[in-house]
């Protein structure tokens, strides 16, 4: 794709131009310093450096196409967002803009300073005309899962057509019937949407669909339990990034031979990094596109990541839907129930996202956590209290770092880092 | 009671006595400050002047007196527990200890330092055990309003005995079956509690009490839409903070008799200020006691306060709860459909709200409308920019207050007011 077809279905879009350029110019030297530069990468990274160099080009291109041919776009910022159910619409869900400073004076408008980057992000995206992917959906599907982005909806909505889900707060009976309810009611807003019923048949193949995903990056997330770490925290959390707008099918065949070479390198007992380098769990936060900053600044002081305890990560994909039901309902039963298993901060107690971490980390054969707080985002600044506590009763050291999309701090994070990296060899 | 008898009361509730002793002395100096020095005080105020005095005396010897005599107490910091039941299960509910700084170092080691100083408050009180109240409760109830209190209770509830409420997040249907689920469960915990099963005759009195306490707030509400204003913004706010913890029964009378005397002084074309002194709504985040920072300076700065938009004001009392069910099941549902009205920044979109602020700011002559937010309060500081545009849409002043408990800011904070207030004139 030629850059001047890429400007051409830029302008279509409405994007400011100049700003949309100069974005991707900064997106591609931080590519190249963080992802290329990397020594020993795997074959099958070649992928992830090919949809990176076109994400705002060939996959836009993509959904073009598909509007073209009738199809609905929804864009989400969630796990919680079922989509089995987009994909049975025959709609294509992507994940939005959302890692990166961009317009945010104007997101300040609307939003208050005090109001985490990730929210900041999307909305500058959106005011700054800088995101394709906003600007070719036909529907954004919010969720509730925290005050900042529950209030930020509000505002958001009055510049795109907007579905909010309400995820509940505790996982008591009645919590399953609110979700079981706003499954149905999100269902509905897509039959409209596109046109078309969901029916038992579709939701079953989209369900297959979306649970091959999810034992791809299931399978590549147990082969970094092996010694030495078989492939780059970095690259591993891109192939979770990627997971979230590339097409499902396409993405799970790429990366299960990515699992193959794995396999292979494992068995030769290969890795990207030597053995006895020490082994970090990055768990907290989502880490959106292009947020690579901690973990860039974890694996350039002498550690490498092994697993992500997060929404870009385990969160996402630790469970799966059942498969079984052949009724609508039931199927719509085991959604519910596959989503009320997400152990986000957003529910009180929560406990089992300890457990979850304390599980991975031995699982993982890690030496440390790190836990990563986006600044201003108070469920997961709670929690890192919390999980310091269970890392401390486990015995398991452990880092809390609150950041945000800056670069002003990368000194003393890194600093910090090395310090902690310096204690776990 | 003599000072003897209070300490020793205090000593057997475990409070640090040198501590709280400080306490009690900065808190009696701020009132002569704030309360004790204005001009033209009604002579109901007294009332208001003695349950300050012996707020941590006469009124928890009180509570020690109920618990002796076989009651539970419960403690509660938001409008949302209903009262109605506490009382129908013969327990006394009163509110917590939140609005002042104290053991802020010892409730950061539990929460984040990016917690609004109420929650800080709570926390800091227990620890630093400075609360005779907290100390005296039976049973303290929480909810999920905020994202900061529903994770700062899972931390609180190794301190003290506590049951959480799940407020929903929208107004569906599908919400208000989640919070009737939680009223009974609430109604359960407290039957289980007090021994003592709630019955329709007991939640139809509780209901009556609860409403008289309700109708004598809307009746001075109301009062104050007179010009000149027939009483400080201060004391109407010290009515609204004692309404939390005094008797009802007790309080619905006084607060009555001080309304009879506002008549009076409506009739004789009496006030506090004299006419044309600009007039305020305040409105935003609760005030707990001793949190009269704003309404001092505002007060002091040529301006008067006519209403409070907020839980520690018309939030709380507007909407009273049906009596006119005769069964437990409709009674349950009526209580369920009241709480449920309330214009929490909590709910997605509460677009009531705006109407409701411009409706008081209309019914009480305000010339002008001063939004309060708590710093780092999500949900209303969300809020206060979509009030400030339907203000600007109505033709209203407003000016949005971002603060803390800390009185560093107190002269810059005027300096605004000010400048605001000779605006209006």
């Amino acid at each position: 794709m030629s850059d001047a077809a890429h400007t051409a279905m830029w302008e279509r879009l409405d994007l400011d131009i100049e700003a949309h350029d100069a974005l991707l110019a900064v997106l591609g030297k931080f590519y190249g310093d963080i992802y290329l530069a990397q020594e020993g990468r795997l074959k099958g990274a070649e992928y992830l450096d090919f949809v990176l160099s076109e994400v705002h080009g060939l996959r836009i291109k993509e959904l073009q196409e598909a509007k073209a041919a009738g199809k609905k776009i929804v864009g989400t910022f969630c796990v919680f967002v079922p989509e089995e159910l987009t994909l049975a619409a025959g709609a294509v869900q992507v994940g939005l803009c959302a890692g990166a400073k961009a317009g945010t004076e104007q997101a300040e408008t609307l939003v208050p300073r005090s109001t985490c980057d990730l929210i900041k992000s999307f909305i500058g995206f959106k005011l700054a005309r800088l995101c394709p992917y906003t600007e070719s959906c036909d529907l954004i599907v919010g969720e509730t899962t925290c005050d900042g982005k529950k209030k930020a909806y509000e505002a958001f909505g009055r510049l795109a057509p907007m579905h909010v889900m309400e995820v509940p707060q505790c996982k008591a009976p009645c919590d399953h019937a609110l979700f079981r309810a706003e499954i149905v009611r999100y269902k509905e807003a897509l039959e409209q949407l596109t046109g078309k019923a969901i029916t038992a048949q579709s939701l079953a193949e989209a369900t297959k669909t979306v649970n091959a995903k999810r034992r791809a990056l299931g399978r590549l997330a147990a082969l970094r339990a092996a010694d030495p770490a078989p492939i780059s925290g970095r690259d591993a959390l891109l192939v979770n990034q990627i997971s979230f707008y590339d097409d499902p099918v396409r993405f799970t065949a790429k990366i299960n031979e990515l699992c193959d070479e794995i396999e292979g390198r494992i068995a030769k007992g290969e890795g990207v990094a030597p053995a006895k380098t020490p082994r970090l769990l990055l768990a907290g936060c989502p880490m959106a596109v292009p947020n690579w900053k901690l973990p860039y600044l974890i694996e350039s002081s002498g550690a490498v990541i092994v697993g992500e305890e997060s929404c870009i990560g385990e969160r996402n994909t630790r469970d799966l839907t059942d498969e079984t039901p052949g009724d609508l309902e039931a199927m719509l039963d085991a959604l519910c129930a596959r989503y009320m298993k997400i152990d986000c901060a957003c529910f009180t107690p929560n406990d089992e996202r300890l457990e979850h971490i304390a599980a991975m980390a031995k699982r993982l054969g890690a030496d440390g956590v790190i836990h990563y707080g986006l600044l201003f985002c108070q469920p997961y600044a709670h929690e890192a209290i919390k999980v310091g506590k269970a890392m401390e009763r486990a015995g398991i050291p452990y880092l809390s770092i609150e950041t945000d999309y800056g670069l002003e701090d990368a000194g003393q994070l890194k600093t910090r880092v090395e310090a902690f990296v310096e204690t776990l060899s």
